[in-house]
């Protein structure tokens, strides 16, 4: 089935212990559909400057991505420069230019109103909920969010929460939207706060899966690791990529059984795994189904008994 | 099989966000030998001080331990006072006293020499290799150290390390050691300095197993996840009580297979969490054998895809 997702498709200068790379591709939907692309269809809808032009496109061809929903605007794309020199765990945020993304407002195109799956990546709250609100007829509705919305547009996330069945947050995202510490009691209160089921990503420590309590039925959570990794080159995109294969996986499923979602979780971080070998989307372009499948099973190997 | 235990037998006043506990029964040794007792015959070598009475006694003798091993000198015990207020994965120590371990002598009995099993906890590395020195016959020689040992007393350690098969170090313990921030190459130069195997714990996160490359052979990284916990009372001896708990394991089983191993590190998760639900040594006193078989599969559920 297919996925629409909104949200940034993006430039990014990055600079890592690995080196350093100006103006790549990147965007919280660009990492997503990428990642998603291996597992089913996906509708991207977003807004470009004049600077994105045919060498662009061709990246989310190659992997059969439809971008009819990708809006040309004058001037330029969104742009954001960081850098992780000092913790491979969190950004530094050097500079951020919206450009077109400042006047963005969603569009959906007819041929995407079919989707099953909507994916509403880290954006304004308010665009968020207004794709949300053009595509009722969705079977499940997953987002992220970031510290940005949390603390200063707290009322429009909430609003937009109520609508979202999966959200996937890290720890710190989670320990401030639900103020409080305790990881199982922060993910109690932003399951109150509406989504059903909430993924709270540990950065190399892999990510929780944790269930709202469902009467007559044990609520069980479910912890995916990431791999030990001999050298994370760019960790830009590995949250967007685990969420792609996350969601991904879930959309190629006949049906969305508990096994679905502890294998869905595994998939995610397969593809956050992939995304930090390479600067930028690098990895997630030359990856192959068979390498994703290899991982997969080199997750089973490094967490089960048998 | 038969584990020896050299470390410290202490009284530590604690407090938590869960409130403050004075002068309970505390120590490496003692979460150790505590967490290690559902699973094998185990022997302490410490050194305690006057104030160590039939009250503390009780507190081995109804878990069987043999404390025949435990020195009695004039003065006080070992005393440690720290607080998790901001931090519960980090205690900040406010007092430390060492009083008779100043002068600790380790004396072993000839009733353990026969132990197959060793475990140096978080002491002087001059004391660790004095005691290993002194049992060359052991099958399998495991270790833990601290930042204390690794920035002021490295040629020591150094030392010891040679003849330690299993280091269980935390993350920023394996990353100062090895100085090298990522943790894959920090368990290579870890164990380039002598064990075969490393135990990294993360917290609230888990740990991680790795081997040495065995030629002709792959070597399997393992990881055991934490469970995620509601309240965290305590977590003073969490890290102790993993360790008994894999050691324990390991030493009560016929064969070391990979899959022993693997195991170990599940039971080494188990008994740190439960070390976590109240203050000091109180949970794991009450503990059930039922109950580390319950927490072991619950563990499997939280990480086993079918």
């Amino acid at each position: 089935m297919a996925i629409t997702v909104v949200g940034s498709v993006a430039y990014d200068s990055i600079e890592t212990p690995a080196g350093r790379k100006d103006r790549c591709l990147g965007g919280a939907a660009t990492y997503f559909a990428l990642a998603a692309s291996f597992f089913t269809d996906v509708r991207v809808i977003a807004v470009v400057g004049e600077d994105f032009g045919a060498e662009q496109e061709a990246v989310f061809h190659a992997r059969k991505i439809d971008i009819d929903g990708i809006e040309r605007a004058e001037g330029k794309s969104f742009f954001w420069e960081g850098s992780y020199l000092e913790n491979l765990n969190e950004a530094k945020t050097h500079n951020t230019e919206l450009n077109v993304f400042a006047a963005f407002n969603p569009k959906i195109p007819d041929a995407y109103r079919d989707s099953e799956f909507l994916f509403l990546a880290n954006i304004d709250p308010v665009l968020q909920r207004r794709v949300r609100e053009q595509m009722p007829g969705v079977k499940l509705v997953a987002g992220d969010t970031m510290n940005y919305w949390i603390n200063d547009h707290r009322p429009a996330l909430l609003e937009v929460l109520k609508g979202i069945d999966i959200l996937l947050i890290n720890d710190t995202e989670a320990r401030v939207l639900a103020s409080n510490t305790n990881l199982v009691k922060a993910a109690r209160g932003v399951m109150n706060m509406g989504p059903r089921m909430l993924v709270i990503k540990h950065g190399e420590y892999g990510a929780t899966l944790f269930h709202k309590p469902v009467e007559g039925r044990e609520s069980k959570t479910f912890r995916a690791p990431a791999l030990p990794l001999e050298e994370v080159v760019d960790p830009t995109g590995a949250g967007d990529s685990f969420a792609g294969g996350f969601f991904g996986y879930l959309a190629s499923q006949p049906a969305l059984t508990p096994g679905t979602f502890r294998r869905a979780m595994f998939y995610g971080s397969v593809m956050g795994s992939y995304a930090c070998e390479r600067f930028g989307t690098e990895r997630l372009q030359q990856l192959t189904r068979k390498e994703i499948d290899e991982r997969f099973q080199a997750f089973r190997e490094l967490t089960h008994l048998d």
